[in-house]
């Protein structure tokens, strides 16, 4: 078990040759390991005060005759006033393969220890500098894949998504305060109505959090990417489309065997969110095991989609051999694809109902742009809006846990008004949303917290 | 044409996701482009002393409600005490794909324009905060692939190198000087002796430019590795003497089919060297056109070939097919590996002549530790050996055209007594010297010298 009383140590910048790498020390130590290892005209580390940085040489640790490591840069962070709230020494050395690798062997050759992933960020935590929704934005930032989903994790990063939280934490813990305050009174004053602002303050609540559970599907999409998949008979032009989509010429574009290729996936970008775009490649009942099995993958891809774009091939007559396909495409949302609109037509836009369609042709690019708004609509995205506090898949479930809880604790205000109880319910709900925010946590839900961080952070 | 003028801007930390980004400004607008994109608590970055940081936000230019791009911290250094000597500003934000991207984008909208590769140093070197070798150290450090490789190029970072050639540099004015100092003296003065030390002080620094003149080799392969080729007959066991050297197996060890692949390669180190192992995969004298194409290659390898590794099967008669590859061979340093010493042998070790032999059993790896001392002997390396200054290929060019130019000087001492010559010469030399620390350059030279660098460095 990792102490964190311990002085520990991590390159922080990724491998690569580039002129800066870091290498990140925090803990009682960390002045310490500087004054040992970092030698500047201007005095020891350990001298300096928070706030500057020093130029010097790193001497080696193992060097004979006094033989340095690098030049560096050291900043001095002095408790609390830094990212972990502990000493912290961070010492900027050469990039390379080299450099920050000899740097970091000799801090820990000082008596520093091997970070684990997100161990600043998780000390940063422990130590109160940073809520628990705040350190996920980090992982969030760190990891995001577009310009939306790095602004949106900043946003969380400043802390909007934990004041929506804590205002509902504190309203939750102050109705049961008063809920619970009640119940000293005496029995005459017991039989009085309850408060009506009680019901009222609960609904406030419940309505805050719905909004927010409502968000998860834009942070799903933010963080996660979109799967959109393209699917249809072949020959429908579901390959230009793709072309179309991407606004590129695929490399290869052929028409695929099917039985043994049974998807084609390329990444897009949609109003800021990453996009994972398959093609299923013609897919058709079939009484054959092997296309069987390319149509058992594709209706896999189907029911894991965001969005399912059906490219219809409009300049035939309608092909009723779609029974499976379309029992796939009946729970997803989607679009019609009515494509080949250049050529004479034999199925009307208007014979196509209980879905939205869009007409195109995708080898000419007519119609695309109208397709990527429709898409845009249908996955409920908007680069223009605003960001706003999006939770992710662990915010939901401990939201939904709280409007459970809500939800009974509302049932005995209208019902048996059994006060006790109102109380227990408000408070478990207000529990869940302390577990969101780390206000109360346990060491299994911090390491999945922190395991996907990478080092160094 | 790109103007010092300008404040230039540059991610200086490689792509990936990691905890820290670095983004650095360096020219006269460094600080204003701060004071508009950085937001402190504490004040505007113009405001701050050299040497210090500040933890704040970084505006979003672009932003409508003032929305931030990332927490960041800024330091702050002030001309001349910084790497460019100029007004430079470094904003660590968060690593990953996007901040450091949004960030840099946000600084060049400020009025900086993107950086060279290697650009931050050029300036370093133009504003003579280091000279021309140590500006090569910096590349050199950053893409050493071993630790020796990283402590030459820090030694010369530091500038032992640099110092060496000052001296002589500064030695052969000075003889210059003396020189055409006698040239004013009337001509009795003339007809005397040359004074006895000129000689002597012109043999001393021809003594010690060639003393660096023989520290090219390790230089050469402190940075660039050796080419070190395994070569031999099928089934000497070759493949075998590989995996014993790597200490690994290799993925696939299998007969080669050797017309149609003609070499294996692995990167190995040798007493911190890197090495390119290379096995030619059967080499034999032939009439078929195709194997005569693999048998050229192989020949071409060998002729480039930092050291040969001939092996042969003692264990069978000797074959005399050799003649092309022992023609090959015959300009090469080279060890004759003795294999198969576990079986009945038929060829004595003493029977091979002219060159170095390590008897081995490459299957067992006995023997192979020998064969790495001997091949560590061979290439002229020694990890032991502490680090001193070594030159590089453009540094041997000049040394060696200094070198002839001595020669001449020495010459007109020894003959004609050419005062006038003499002194000529012994100021070319000198010259040549100067171009090595970039006392004197082109921008041709310098563009070539700073192509080899990343942006950000």
């Amino acid at each position: 078990m990792n102490s964190s009383e311990d002085t520990i140590a991590a390159i922080a910048t990724p491998p690569g040759q580039a002129g800066i790498a870091v290498v990140r020390i925090s803990g009682p130590d960390a002045l310490n390991i500087g004054d040992k290892l970092f030698k500047a005209r201007s005095g020891p580390v350990s001298a300096c005060a928070g706030g500057s940085f020093l130029y010097g040489h790193l001497a080696d640790p193992a060097g004979k005759d006094g033989g340095d490591l690098d030049e560096a840069i050291a900043l001095i962070y002095r408790a609390p006033h830094s990212y972990t709230r502990e000493d912290v020494l961070e010492l900027q050395c050469h990039g390379g393969r080299q450099s920050a690798g000899r740097t970091l062997r000799a801090v820990l050759q000082c008596g520093a220890r091997i970070a684990d992933p997100g161990e600043f960020t998780r000390r940063a935590f422990l130590n109160g500098r940073i809520d628990l929704v705040q350190a996920e934005a980090v992982a969030d930032l760190i990891s995001a894949r577009t310009e939306r989903a790095a602004r949106v994790a900043v946003e969380q990063l400043e802390g909007r998504l934990s004041s929506s939280l804590a205002d509902v934490y504190d309203v939750l813990l102050s109705l049961a305060a008063d809920v619970e305050g009640s119940l000293d009174l005496d029995d005459d004053e017991m039989e009085r109505e309850l408060p009506a602002d009680w019901a009222q303050r609960l609904e406030v609540v419940r309505g805050n959090l719905q909004a927010l559970l409502s968000t998860w599907g834009e942070g799903h999409l933010v963080r996660d990417g979109a799967l959109v998949v393209i699917c249809g008979r072949p020959n429908t032009g579901k390959s230009s489309l793709m072309n179309a989509l991407l606004g590129k010429p695929r490399a290869i574009v052929a028409p695929e065997p099917g039985t043994t290729r049974d998807t084609i996936e390329e990444e897009m970008i949609l109003e800021g969110i990453p996009v994972r775009l398959v093609d299923t490649a013609g897919v058709r009942k079939t009484d054959s095991a092997i296309e069987g099995e390319g149509v058992r993958r594709a209706l896999d891809l189907l029911a894991k989609a965001d969005l399912v774009l059906h490219v219809v091939d409009t300049s035939v007559p309608a092909d009723t051999s779609y029974t499976c396909l379309d029992e796939g495409l009946s729970k997803t949302r989607r679009i019609a694809v009515l494509n080949k609109s250049d050529l004479p037509q034999h199925i009307a836009a208007e014979a196509v109902v209980n879905v939205s369609t869009v007409t195109c042709c995708a080898l000419k690019g007519d119609g695309v742009e109208s397709l990527r708004k429709e898409m845009a609509m249908c996955l409920g995205v908007s680069e223009n809006r605003e960001p706003h506090a999006v939770i992710s898949e662990r915010h939901r479930q401990l939201v939904e846990k709280a409007l459970v809880e809500l939800g009974l604790a509302a049932g005995s205000f209208d019902g048996n008004q059994d006060l006790v109880l109102s109380a227990i319910h408000l408070k478990a709900a207000a529990e869940e949303i302390g577990k969101i925010l780390g206000r109360s946590y346990t060491d299994d839900v911090l390491d999945s917290v922190f395991s996907r961080f990478c080092v160094g952070k």
